[in-house]
């Protein structure tokens, strides 16, 4: 029986900028190697209040039920919709990219009616089409939308669409996986009225966890239901039991998780929130200069771009596949292809957490433009690099 | 906004003797702390095929789809009920402790109609009830069973039922949670149609996976399906289209969890699983010797009792919370209470992987006799230990 081959563990060095996962910093590795402990032990409730507290930091929110979910940023998605939605239910779903159609398989999942508000992928979903979609049924349960589509880097305005699910009495329900951390979420102020996000974007924590959050409004809802959700993992009344003040056994947490989440929220804090957000500009507003100094063509719609996700039209005659084969052969660096309907057409760089750096801006441009140039793509080499530096030397030297 | 006061991580160093988790290897611990891949990266392409491969080998299955879904061992129930149970099936569950009641409940979810079959906690479900269930109605879809129930330290036997199930033309599922890699598990050979488990038990791994396994027979009832499933995160169609051959992308993989489990498996390849499970039932043995000797009554039926987890009756006039309390502080051996029906009146010892040690067993029998005695209960002290150590003095050196 032992003739079981398998190699021992030595992943390479990789420089993350694809979406996600993004690096994690040397803390974080390392709370995962600490002392395991029960799931019920005092000490980790400690851990506990403290993640929950930071998560309330982090989502802007004072809402008592906030918690990393057992799951990844899908698994926030699945709970957000299966806790909410009962059969019959009508919901109105922004689609224009792959987690809005997600969106829309998870709730029919539940049973709902779903009114899909589409766009072209990489555009934004306009407040007007919203508005058609929840004035055309006499009740609309839920209003959803993706704040930060990851398949096309397209960043979602949500104060028009908050106001409008509040005058046709439905919940704001958002996806914050790719901005929370990165961009700015700020449930409270926003209106939002359940939030879930994913651990391994710009939070910069390994992915296995789903942040989430969800008002008392909410909350008044999950208590009127007529039936029990579609999931007993992620039941929100018995996961509340156990992240509540009553500690009542759910499921065992994954408690190195949770050391992770709890050290990568804990850099959030001792950076700052602002301050981490002016990063994840800052090094954005350099890539695109840089990849538009190149002839790059930028593939979201101007003024609505993410600066934790940049998506890029492949030039015409390049090879997609090639490409980002050379980018993680020669320079290690992971950047990712396109999903659904553009796939083969654009490339997504992610700026997230740990990733989004300085140096990170500079090196993919220098190895983007050696790559495409040894591909027969014309370009100047160095005025990707140059344009960026230019950009980042607008920023003022730390004191 | 910097006024968020949190504490470094600091876990103390805890001997867990509960329910779960168990101790972790360093090996383990320091797998999670490798640098992080991309979920797509083709180094942990390597990993992930390692892992399934280590997985068939624990299993004992050549089951094709075998892998570890991302959340802990209760989304691999939930993922074994949603996938196959279509509303109006008709499922057979052995109810005798809080994890075949949680089948039940996950099983209603589905729309299933279930006819439980029940025996007191802490014993087992007979096979004369299980079929009597079967006969009672034209067509059972699943027959579900608890192979070691956590809550209660009872070890269902899986031949008979085995049997049963295919003679009445229903699938044959088992958890295994905390039995796989504790207990033999030959999903094979036993003829387990669908079967999983939890990371965080016998095989020493935090937890946060559930390793699952189905057979042709399975796929073939997933295949046949009218209807989708309740869950789109847990969809075995889509989750075998990435741990396939394909690497569909489906969810972000909880990369530095599979990288521990990677390590979680190597180190019991390398042990040897024959080794691994004396090694269990030795140290179980002398346990519930030296636990006998001090008087303590063992609460599961006798010949059915799990090697990985001992229930016993917390003595008459001994405060149950207060004992434990003093394990933690005093000793920092973590024991778990009783669930349900149970609570205050049982202790759940947990001598799983890593945690299953000589020393673990002798150091708790001191810990208790010295707390129990110090309590007002009766007993020569040392009885315990001297009992224990009679039973492992049995097993020869090794050469």
């Amino acid at each position: 029986m032992n003739a079981i081959s398998y190699q021992h563990l030595n992943p390479p060095l990789r420089i993350l900028l694809g979406p996600g996962p993004s690096n994690v910093h040397p803390r974080v590795q390392q709370a995962m190697a600490a002392p395991m402990v029960g799931h019920l032990d005092p000490y980790f409730v400690k851990i506990m209040d403290d993640t929950v507290e930071m998560l309330r930091f982090l989502f802007r929110t004072q809402n008592r039920l906030t918690f990393p979910i057992s799951g990844t940023g899908s698994a926030g998605m699945e709970a957000s919709f299966c806790n909410f939605l009962e059969p019959g239910d009508t919901v109105v779903i922004g689609v224009n990219g792959v987690f809005g159609e997600r969106m829309v398989d998870n709730a029919l999942r539940c049973g709902a009616e779903v009114i899909p508000v589409t766009a072209e992928w990489g555009k934004i979903v306009a407040p007007e089409t919203i508005e058609t979609a929840l004035k055309s049924r006499k009740k609309v349960k839920m209003l959803a939308l993706v704040h930060a589509e990851t398949s096309t880097g397209a960043l979602q305005p949500l104060a028009e669409a908050s106001q409008l699910a509040k005058q046709y009495g439905a919940l704001f329900m958002v996806d914050t996986v790719t901005s929370l951390g990165g961009q700015e979420v700020a449930v409270d102020e926003r209106g939002i009225d359940i939030c879930y996000s994913g651990t391994q974007k710009c939070i910069s924590c390994p992915p296995g966890l789903a942040p989430f959050t969800a008002n008392q409004k909410a909350l008044d809802v999950l208590q009127a239901r007529k039936s029990k959700g579609n999931s007993w993992y992620l039941d929100l009344a018995l996961l509340s039991a156990y992240w509540g003040t009553g500690r009542v056994y759910h499921h065992t947490a994954p408690v190195t998780m949770i050391y992770a989440l709890h050290e990568a929220l804990a850099l959030i804090v001792e950076e700052g929130l602002e301050t981490r957000l002016k990063r994840h500009k800052k090094n954005a507003a350099a890539l695109h200069a840089g990849l538009e100094a190149i002839g790059i063509v930028l593939h979201a719609e101007e003024g609505h771009r993410l600066n934790s996700l940049t998506s890029i039209r492949v030039p015409i005659g390049v090879d997609d596949l090639r490409v980002r084969q050379k980018l993680l052969n020669q320079y290690n660096i992971e950047i990712g292809g396109g999903l659904g309907p553009l796939k083969g057409k654009i490339w997504r760089i992610g700026l997230m957490g740990e990733s989004s750096t300085e140096e990170n801006v500079l090196f993919l441009l220098y190895a983007l433009e050696k790559i495409l140039q040894a591909e027969g793509y014309w370009l100047e080499t160095g005025a990707g690099v140059t344009a960026a530096v230019q950009v980042l030397k607008k920023t003022p030297e730390a004191p």
